[in-house]
């Protein structure tokens, strides 16, 4: 099936686009989607855009009892000369399948997805918006559907695709947040499934997430399950620190999510000369740098917010203040460089950008 | 909410029933099933009992996306005086919100669900079934419907009921059956979800079921997730081993499920006067059980199979059979007890047993 013939159905009642100078995260759809439906022995088959509107699903499906199910998110921007652009999809569609063999899900066709998405945007290309900061946040998934209750692997699933135009992620610049670091509760382990992009790891990390909140924290650092001391992500997102002008993030140990945003901004540091290491980073480590004046800059790397600056880090009743709660300096050069890459107002020297 | 009025719709179309004969697990649906409403800042409303339908959800529905959903499983039993009876309800909605909690879902009123199940069964009792061995399953299960794709807790929620009539599980006797020790996936971990009874420990554990069954193994004997060597669960069941006339169950630690069936078998063997002993127990130690001739007996237990006795163990390579791969007299006589308690065919001192 690499050559898919994509069925489209317009809608008859388009809804009004919202105000792009007040859009928020996930909270608007376009006026279409897209799916496909997986049976086994058939395969994948009949993928279609149709209007935006609710799945009926037998109560038994699969998904509603044992979380089989996998998704991706990617953005779509508006260029100044009114091009569509998107940001390195080859690399969720390659992460989409790796998701899926974890979750015992069949994969997709990469050329399928991708022809998928296409059609998809250019039938809501309005819907993508031109506003300073915005863009067409885009989530394909995977979910089990055969209503029955014995745990295994579907027979019966769904690919969507749903597409949410969304607001500038910092209304007034980059703005750095406080962090707890999480002790009691712990996102994944290795063995688990927290390399994947599947549902059970953000599920178990909403507890901790509310703690959090409670404290007056922006996010969790989670650290590993094992030892309890080696840093792996920050909320939802890929943690970088720069100690004593080395970029330090935790390596790929099976438990990290292997972020898109992750492997662009490893790609410009080196591109840039800076020395970067990925390896086992501890909380120890970085309360030893803060005490020694060496932790100059820490920041989370994620689709949505693309780089989220550290301002202090909350572990064990001390507060570790990052960089005088100021974004440094190459926190922003990475933001700049990497937005500007991405909505296509700098060159594109790493061919990451594809129009649509 | 104390005392809920359940509104009752009945369907105009009722289905066949199947074959008691011939009942699987999990395959076949009663006519009706209760469903309930949250919404945030008015709680849990319109508790109702109408005709077994799909659903209808938002596509961005939480659930589908982050997995936030936990569930419940139990049964109800038709007695030889044609009475329908349930096995401890109480340690459900116990247990079931000890689940809502970890996963930041609100709390249901145990006095609703029970009111929700002893209707929905009185509406549908002619599903119970008579047959030896058979039983109505009971899936009592909660899913985040908010359409909003942000990483946190869900402002809308289902609860809903759905029953399903079963066969038994042993058409021939208690079956030992093989099982491989786990050593490259982990199921769960402290910090983690392993101790609610929520889809991502489920979607976690398909992989290392899949590659179990290639290599001729029914089920996998998880370990620990820290060190790679104490008993956690086997399949989805808690597993009891005797050792030299003691039996041992892993003790409950944070990332193992805290099985109803589990404290029933422990509660009914004190009450025997057998030595139990909830501790660590490490593969090692069962190994050397086996060696020198001290591992008599192993076996699962769980609400489907109630106790499911393992013949052998696959570790390292080697083949650790157990008691010639013959269910054992402990075994035996616990399945025995236990599903005879349920069914009212033997007399219940615990007061396990509530009629509907």
């Amino acid at each position: 099936m690499s050559k898919p013939t994509i069925s489209v159905t317009l809608t008859t009642n388009p809804k009004p686009r919202p105000d792009e100078k007040k859009l928020v995260f996930g909270k608007y759809y376009s006026d279409h989607m897209f799916i496909m439906d997986y049976d086994a022995g058939q395969g994948w088959h009949d993928p279609r855009v149709v209007p935006y509107q609710n799945i009926s699903l037998d109560p038994a499906a699969k998904v509603f009892h044992y979380g089989q199910t996998i998704f991706e998110g990617l953005k779509a921007y508006r260029t100044n000369d009114n091009r569509i652009v998107l940001f390195r999809p080859d690399q969720n569609w390659d992460r989409l399948n790796r998701s899926n063999d974890r979750l015992s899900i069949p994969a997709v066709d990469p050329e399928v997805a991708m022809e998928a998405l296409r059609t998809l945007i250019k039938v809501d290309h309005e819907w993508v918006p031109s506003e300073p900061g915005t863009s067409l946040y885009i989530r394909p998934f995977v979910i089990a559907t055969e209503p029955q209750l014995g745990v295994a692997p579907s027979t019966k699933y769904m690919f969507m695709i749903l597409l949410c135009p969304v607001g500038a992620y910092y209304a007034e610049g980059l703005n750095p947040v406080p962090i707890h670091v999480e002790s009691e509760y712990v996102r994944a382990v290795k063995g688990g499934v927290g390399n994947a992009k599947t549902g059970g790891n953000y599920a178990a990390s909403l507890k901790a997430q509310e703690g959090a909140s409670e404290l007056g924290y922006s996010q969790v650092l989670w650290l590993d399950g094992v030892h309890r001391k080696y840093i792996e992500e920050v909320g939802s997102m890929n943690v970088f620190f720069k100690v004593n002008g080395t970029v330090i993030t935790p390596a790929l140990n099976g438990s990290i999510l292997d972020g898109i945003t992750r492997k662009s901004v490893l790609q410009l540091l080196r591109s840039w000369d800076v020395p970067v290491e990925e390896r086992q980073i501890s909380i120890d480590e970085l309360v030893e740098a803060h005490r020694n004046g060496t932790l100059e800059e820490a920041f989370g790397t994620g689709t949505a917010a693309v780089i989220s600056p550290v301002g202090a880090l909350h572990y064990n009743n001390e507060k570790l203040v990052i960089n005088n709660n100021k974004t440094g300096d190459l926190s922003s050069r990475v933001y700049d460089t990497i937005t500007g890459i991405q909505s296509a107002v700098l060159p594109d020297p790493f061919g990451w950008v594809l129009e649509v």
